[in-house]
């Protein structure tokens, strides 16, 4: 099969690699109908982290199931399956309490899997899938190909929106800020209107450099430093603050503007993975009775839960995707992300 | 009147000063029935904070209304009432919203209210209060002498533990821990418990190095290390961490120590003061999705619902205090605190 290999900065290939086998019996063989590449993919495309070996990526990917181990029950060849970014079996007591990301016996796409079996990475034809069962969603339908955009969001980006809003207490009538205008950001927009955040002209709001490519409106207000932002949010809202802020960035900058906006006893939901900024500043909580909870978000819990509202339209996050391309234009892809040129690139098989 | 004053480090004294007056229209002037020394009075008696100039101290106090202002409707002469441990007008957005404790016109007690008119401290025999309909709460009846030491929780302790207990999510079913046992630890055991945690007996626990003064049973694992009461909660509960973590003390070793009895997707609430450890572990946040909420409690929003139980003996809060003395022994209240030979002291007038 052809499959995305990272070799260092700068430098993805798109390789012919062995057809991965079933080896584990929980395990499954997906081919993949369309993968993402993620934010978090250009960190050794950029050099931030480094890569000591060339390894598999991607792990944001929706396909069909071609074959099942003997010990799997749930998932069946031909479902159109829905893959997290990451594996979980979905039977310990943490995927039982909605944290399947803690999962007991869950690994990493690109690593090897609880039987030190190495798990594909997602940008690629084909990936073994450990754990199916609990790992894949299937769901139920064969999509329209116009679908597949949106059901891929469910993946990653859709999910983690929600799960910052969700974090954040998000509730009908709720006056909400998002720090971030990237995918992520854009998704937690549609996520807290969904949850019945207020509809006022001020209310919901994505700041950040990027474009609006989701459709929603950015706030109008384009100065950079968090202090602005936040002077704005506070003119906004007559002094008080937001009740909730979805933080989506994980710089020092956008907690301290996450904190800045929220009013009051305002909760603050984070997905934004934490980039090397200080810690919290526990006394700024303690004064103001902000709660802050969040982190890296159990998707598939949310999976059954959103799905319903991508397939009827009632959400569109599909178009986030400001790019589309065929898996041979996996460096464009790549490319294109690293420079700014797209929000967020979908490679349709 | 008489009234106590803050000198310095160690230096403590009840003096007689002139007796307070209205003066703002809003507010009241209560005759103290009880008074408690609170833990933070002995941050400047043990040099911990200095003191700039001498000045009335106590926070936590219970009474009845002498006289009002012109402009105060709610609370009436004759009228037991608690007093929060902050002034507060109960009508500001931020009072709405159920923090009272970020009231816009808000101050506190021995400081100069919004009108710049200096408020006395709550370790007297009178005090001026102002912004009285929103501060003070009127319990609607005349209470019985033996309530009186349930009832001076209220102003504080039992509303902060309570805090505590809201702020870390607890629930019918909940798995609890507590960490500190002192007067709030053991009022957060006794919230905890109120709101249905459950009674297994390696459910709801306080650890720490003081006695088991409310009553309420200590963990029965005494070694002060941090790391090894994780250990015991984790030995406690197979390895999985508690649902909710109610924190008191506000030192780094008792944050990491809320943070790693949590479990995944876990909630802690903290109403321990920062003390000068460092800021909260956000990756440790994020990795774990454990949520943290808290800071100064908004105790006089939580009167209302708590006082019933208090005044039908549901919950018998009042037994945090391990040392009862006359207004005049008040250097020994403060001595023996601060000499740990009390959790608490309740001063009765």
């Amino acid at each position: 099969m052809r499959a995305t290999v990272m070799y260092g900065a700068g430098d993805v290939r798109l390789e012919t690699l062995p057809d991965p086998q079933l080896s584990t019996g929980d395990d499954a063989i997906v081919r993949v109908v369309a993968a993402c590449v993620c934010g978090s993919d250009l960190w050794p495309f950029r050099g931030v982290t480094s890569v000591t070996a060339p390894r598999q990526v991607g792990h944001e990917f929706v396909g069909v199931v071609e074959q099942i181990g003997r010990g799997v029950g749930v998932v069946k060849p031909g479902d159109f399956v829905i893959a997290p970014f990451y594996v979980c079996d979905g039977t310990c007591v943490h995927c039982r309490n909605g944290v399947s990301t803690s999962c007991v016996n869950g690994s990493w796409w690109g690593s090897p899997d609880r039987k030190g079996v190495s798990a594909d990475g997602g940008q690629g034809e084909f990936v073994r899938v450990p754990l199916a069962d609990g790992t894949l969603f299937p769901i139920g339908v064969t999509p329209d190909p116009a679908m597949i955009p949106g059901l891929a969001t469910l993946s990653d980006v859709l999910c983690t929106g929600h799960h910052a809003a969700v974090s954040a207490g998000v509730r009908p009538g709720s006056v909400v800020a998002v720090v971030g205008d990237g995918a992520v950001g854009l998704c937690a927009v549609l996520a807290a209107r969904r949850l019945g955040a207020a509809k006022d002209d001020c209310d919901v709001q994505a700041s950040g450099p990027a474009g609006d490519g989701a459709g929603v409106r950015g706030h109008g207000h384009h100065c950079r430093p968090g202090r602005c932002r936040v002077a704005a949010v506070h003119r906004l809202t007559g002094g008080i603050g937001t009740d909730c802020v979805l933080e989506r960035v994980g710089t020092q900058q956008s907690m301290q503007q996450a904190l800045g906006s929220a009013r009051p006893g305002g909760q603050i939901g984070f997905v934004g993975l934490p980039n090397g900024g200080p810690e919290l500043p526990i006394n700024q909580l303690f004064d103001s009775n902000v709660g802050v909870r969040g982190g890296i978000a159990p998707v598939r819990d949310y999976m059954a839960d959103l799905l319903p509202d991508v397939l009827t339209g009632a959400i569109t996050p599909g178009r986030v995707f400001d790019l589309q391309l065929p898996l041979t234009e996996i460096v464009e892809a790549y490319s294109a992300m690293d420079q700014r040129r797209a929000i967020k690139a979908l490679l349709v098989l």
